[in-house]
């Protein structure tokens, strides 16, 4: 709880227009984009810069009051939702771009930077950033590092943490640390910055961080494979890959997903289809024609009803786009949506895509499947209604048989969307309990006192995966 | 101390023949690669699989052996030298590849794999693991994964905890975890993988991993830039990266080194100009024509006074042949050999370099730098003797002001050979007080009764660098 008087020394540190207790205030940052899960914080504080996080980490150390670092709450595992009430701790001061080296390639940010923004800056020095979690246009990179963001572009160019080189973290007990640096090659103690890289939150606050830039690739090019057999579609991803291919990104749609996607963006999609992949290739001109035509080749050799390259950038990018709305399209469907990202190695995709429609079938839920078919990331998504109990009792059963399918094919319950609050029950399914106990060991490392985004990752023992809380 | 009681016990696990205490046994695990360091293990111990490594940590554990987990020894650190005794553990019988599979582009590993034979068996299939430690003919893969090794081509392709993408490992208390897997995206919980990875064998023990490995590059090309003004080779570097141009090894020599490598490899390299760099880029055949020629234009304007692309891959693999060997080649000049890996951010390189000669001058040592310049990561090597305890605190003071200095460049302490004992004192330059701090509280975190070769990364507070032990 928050004190009047512990409430002045936070007014002292932020001033009054960056805090708010008002219900209204806390109301807003009470979910995330996260279904299902709602809480109030206590308060929401906008720190102005490194120092007065600091301080006001110090403060609820002291009083124990759970801290949430929140960039845009785009993250879909109920991550940044204050289950244990406290602060949530805004970066909207903090949104500055400091520097673009050009001779590192490195660019060093604030947390609140939006990760469009930042793209769109290196771009227009022919820099590439290539993490695009489909969130971009409103994402932080500070959530991006909380969550290691991935995206369509992860089968080639991998996710957020293989760009993150140094951060600057404030911890629990208020020290501030500096890790990694404008370095390639730094081996001077462990590795805290890919620790602290998917955290969510929960072991410190990182209040600047400096990522790589790559040069950007000199072109790219778009392909459409239509498949009357899901099978078919699966095995071409494993075919792509094996034939020393790999495309910057590998998408694949079901013929629910092309539906509903197609009535939304409304650019031609086929909906008549059982699947289709959409396959980009970037970088040189002569190297990029060559991988599509090969593309194409694996595609028809696996029985592709049509192959089709985008004409023009236009027409890739409205591909671009239907794929990207695929999650605002279903959103439409129903009151909820729940989307899951199971993942599974890639040879085994085929196999996961049909145990999900079978365990759709058995518990009578629609499921729609789309995804990062090249890295096995595949997004189930249920189109339901939070108020039909006797319904999201079944859902809660497919996606809970669904990740156990995930684990047995050598996957995971989560490739990119974080653990959360949502996914916590499922993690000793992925860890089994040593693996949770060594997680432990590290959170009560750097956060004894548990006040670091508390209630995350690691599961009360009681909770089932979604409650309708409020 | 190893009771024989105890030493009952490791010999039901292991059997006779896979225990050595004796004087002969014990001096040869009492070093490793490093100069000045030595210490005796009580005993050498090989098990045979990871049920038995788990079995023999419990028992160090209850009785606080220490264990110095050993691959073959070739770091530069003292990493793997036995300071506080206890056992010396190898991996001689865990040294098969276990599995390449070519869907999912990975390998499975055990961690006595010769870093090598790992390469040459990928390469049989067209596929290429790219961490090339200077040692890896000899060297092992866990022992590169505990040091997180670099190479020649992690300017293009990264090191080592770049392509480690699952891991077993036996923890101090006798757990059996498995983190990551074969998946491109995994975020359930933290990132155990890379924070194993560099760990130096102070966290667990590494019993078998699971690789990443990529399409084997088309071709390659060999280019090497003489110069007369080593800022000039220095610019060089930086201007390179900056025309968007990233080549796989960007190889620095200066003029002590190239003499002596000359003289040991009599492959025609000149040796009356002060800087040379090796470049080497590989891919496509279009790009690397391409890449090739806009190197060789930048390293003209940077007024090399000669730039020649390999006529040959046989030239080319003399001149590779030739920088690899630049260690062994220094070796032969005086007893002590001192290799250092101070690394800065590759725009400081030219300055870094002044700075070692300065210092050199300074302390009246000889101080040859050779080095992946690309990354930054140079190699001041000097040629001493230990036995000349006047020069060898001269050496000490030196290495210590080019320690600082890399730091004062945003640079580190060690890019590529680890802390281990060696460098221990000097962390606290990079780290912080507070970033020390927090490493110990993971340390301590998995390995509560430090029996996980102790005495490594961190320092006892009255350490010097170079002491001659024994």
């Amino acid at each position: 709880m928050i004190t009047d008087h512990l409430k002045k020394k936070f007014l002292e540190i932020v001033g009054t227009e960056n805090y708010d207790d008002s219900k209204v205030g806390c109301l807003v940052y009470s979910y995330d984009a996260t279904p299902q899960f709602q809480s109030l914080p206590d308060a929401v504080i906008a720190p102005r810069n490194a120092k007065e996080i600091a301080d006001i980490v110090k403060l609820c150390n002291e009083h124990q009051i759970p801290i949430v670092p929140r960039g845009s709450g785009t993250n879909l595992c109920a991550g940044t939702c204050p289950t244990e009430g406290g602060l949530v701790l805004l970066f909207k001061h903090m949104n500055r771009i400091l520097e673009i080296d050009e001779e590192n390639l490195t660019v060093t940010v604030q947390p609140g930077v939006i990760t469009l923004d930042l793209i769109d800056a290196v771009e227009a020095k022919g820099l590439f950033y290539p993490p695009d979690p489909s969130s971009m246009k409103i994402s932080t990179i500070g959530g991006n590092i909380n969550e290691n963001s991935g995206g369509l572009r992860g089968l080639k160019y991998g996710v957020t943490r293989d760009y993150v080189m140094g951060l600057e973290i404030v911890l629990a007990n208020g020290d501030t640390i500096r890790t990694g640096g404008k370095l390639t090659k730094d081996v001077a103690g462990y590795d805290l910055t890919r620790l602290f890289v998917g955290s969510e939150g929960t072991l410190g606050i990182v209040t600047e961080a400096t990522l790589k830039v790559i040069p950007m690739p000199e072109t790219k090019q778009t392909i459409l494979a239509l498949y009357q057999d899901i099978e078919a579609a699966a095995r071409s991803v494993s075919k792509i890959i094996a034939s020393k291919v790999i495309p910057t990104t590998l998408e694949f749609l079901d013929q629910p997903t092309l539906q509903v996607v197609e009535d939304f963006a409304k650019i031609g999609l086929p909906t008549n289809v059982q699947a289709v992949l959409i396959i980009e290739q970037d970088g040189p001109k002569e190297v990029v024609k060559r991988d599509i035509r090969k593309i194409a080749e694996v595609c028809t050799a696996e029985h592709a009803v049509s192959v089709q390259v985008a004409e023009s950038e236009e027409h890739a990018m409205a591909l671009r786009t239907a794929r990207r709305s695929a999650l605002s399209a279903l959103a439409r469907l129903k009151p909820t949506t729940i989307l899951e990202d199971a993942t599974v190695p890639r040879s085994e995709i085929a196999r996961m895509v049909n145990a999900i429609n079978e365990i759709a079938v058995k518990y009578n839920v629609k499921i729609c499947t789309f995804g990062h078919a090249g890295d096995g990331n595949l997004h189930p998504t249920c189109p339901t209604d939070s108020r039909d109990h006797d319904e999201i009792e079944r859902v809660e059963k497919a996606f809970a048989e669904i990740f156990e399918k995930a684990i047995e094919l050598g996957g995971t319950i989560t490739g990119e969307h974080g653990v959360g609050v949502m996914k916590a029950p499922y993690l000793e399914l992925k860890l089994g309990k040593e693996g949770i106990a060594a997680m432990k060991a590290v959170k009560s490392a750097f956060d004894p006192t548990n006040i670091m985004n508390p209630g995350k990752i690691f599961a009360k023992e009681s909770r089932k995966r979604v409650v309708v809380t409020k």
